[in-house]
């Protein structure tokens, strides 16, 4: 199972190519878009998101093709990623990197393989999804990879007290963990003290709580009402704990 | 073959894990986006949409997975609807009735069976997609449903009168079903007088009419021009038929 | 490989039902979005993307369903076009005529099968997926296709010096070929004089400036910036070039 993580936008021109990319390569694969609008190369929210989806999928098997690659083209290099068990494939640019660091056991190489044509600006078509098709058809090429001792960079992975998703609803995910607040904490975002509830129908109409949403992040949300829209929240807006 | 029929957003981060958690239990499953922008939490009308669309699939042989579900985590029921041979697996808060009383032949179940992790807030991953997987693959599991004598929430299942649904294109879909209006009928919007065209190349560019879309439903559009915006349409907007 | 090109909208209802007509005709098919939101109702810009495109994918091997199809229902023909290897299936009104007219070897034939149940409004479900499905599976159906010498409806084939699409990221592609301009020629936008750069990060954060795109196109683009929206540039933005 391939999943793909990117900014390429799911109604824009460049999640088809990838695919069509991947099954050239491994074409029995099942490919699932995990997301394809992570903020718009937002390394440091794509890889909390990264790190948070990847722990609420079903199994082990999996390979995740992770882009968000403002650098693509500079000296940045592709890596793949062994994390518990998971294979990740991207950018050495910090996206892996809280996924690396939250992992017991990892492994990480980097990817000297080249193809044939490699255009400057989109190496999640030309680079990336024939490695990610190889590592899911379970043979290696020869000499493709070659294991390094780390990441070279690596992003704060601890809780990050802003938001880093906003969904369609308007609900705006944070960076902190559930288990990281304890549910008499108090939320204080622009100006606005939230408290927990456990879920939408337990608040009344309008109100806005946070609580801790389906993939284990602390979640800014309103009962049939749009909080971000409510509270004037966006990726990058910092929130504060008060209890 | 499984639809998805949702809420969740084309663009976020929900069907990519319900997809994920269909194919865990169901890997060989062919998976197609029905819709996955009902209008938020409207479950009136998502149900008279899912009627509309589900007598647009070219098979019997398929499984609905409708979730639209503002309650979820409250007291509702997960049910499963067999309905002139179709399957629908979602939440017993009106969005199955429509199709419910449109049926010839139909049965109800409870779905009795829970998970191990069941989220608070996202049941459509937990609960409903492995068991829409569960009735693809043929294999029921032991005591995972319950048969029940009916729906619990029933809505309104004659034509509707009002918009509800708007389409990339700026057409407005209307609940009132082909054949309910004579084609000499004047549908009355926002103070618009609107005839019967049969088409789009029928009229002239820019004039706004009504026709009976694809999905056998009465639909408000406009030739080169964008009816929704032109006369403010929008889910929810009441509609008048003089004739 | 069917690959999807049309203008129905990803986050619409018409593209789950073009799958679903898809699989019922070639259950083993895969499928691919290549753009379901090529500017909407736009023939011109599609045809010029859906050659860049086309030029991109990976291999000869495919079926292009490409529905831009503003005269659904009235006497524009339904058509088969291969062009070098590929096969393309659509209406007659120029979307597929810039494929051909670059092609070097093509022939077209029109489609003379009609379904049991043609609507009127979405042959893209009910007349082209399902011979894009029988191209796809091998088998001919006896009489569908009637061979023709040509396209009725032919476009301007030479490079469009316009924006043709605008992406998620405000990026802004022309329908002018890579290798066409000299990298030292200025590119007038909407009063700017625009330079060449290979990528992204050459240039600093907020310029502007012109590139080669990944499907070999020259595109406006800006670093960390919405170069679109920077210089207001739409689809249909008349551009010049100067040297």
């Amino acid at each position: 199972m391939i999943y793909l993580f990117t900014d390429f936008g799911s109604c824009d021109i460049y999640v088809g190519q990838m695919k069509a990319a991947l099954l050239r390569h491994a074409p029995a694969a099942d490919i699932i878009d995990l997301l394809n609008d992570v903020p718009d190369q937002d390394v440091l929210a794509g890889a909390h998101l990264l790190a948070a989806l990847s722990e609420a999928l079903p199994s082990q098997d999996a390979v995740l093709l992770a882009v968000v690659d403002p650098g693509v083209g500079s000296g940045r290099h592709p890596v793949v990623l062994q994390a518990d068990g998971r294979w990740y494939v991207g950018p050495d640019n910090g996206l892996l990197s809280v996924v690396r660091q939250r992992a017991k056991n990892w492994r990480v190489w980097e990817i000297v393989w080249r193809p044939d044509a490699l255009s400057d600006s989109f190496h999640g078509r030309d680079l990336f999804a024939p490695i990610a098709a190889m590592l899911d058809s379970g043979a290696w090429w020869q000499g493709a990879l070659q294991e390094v001792s780390g990441l070279e960079v690596e992003l704060e992975a601890a809780d990050l007290c802003h938001v880093i998703y906003v969904d369609h609803y308007g609900n705006a995910m944070t960076g902190i963990r559930q288990g990281a607040l304890p549910h008499d904490a108090v939320l204080l975002a622009s100006g606005n003290r939230l408290s927990h509830a456990r879920v939408f129908s337990e608040v009344p109409t309008g109100a806005v709580f946070w609580y801790e949403n389906s993939i284990g992040l602390v979640e800014i949300a309103g009962n049939c009402s749009r909080a971000a829209e409510q509270l004037d929240l966006m990726v990058g807006t910092m929130l504060q704990v008060i209890s």
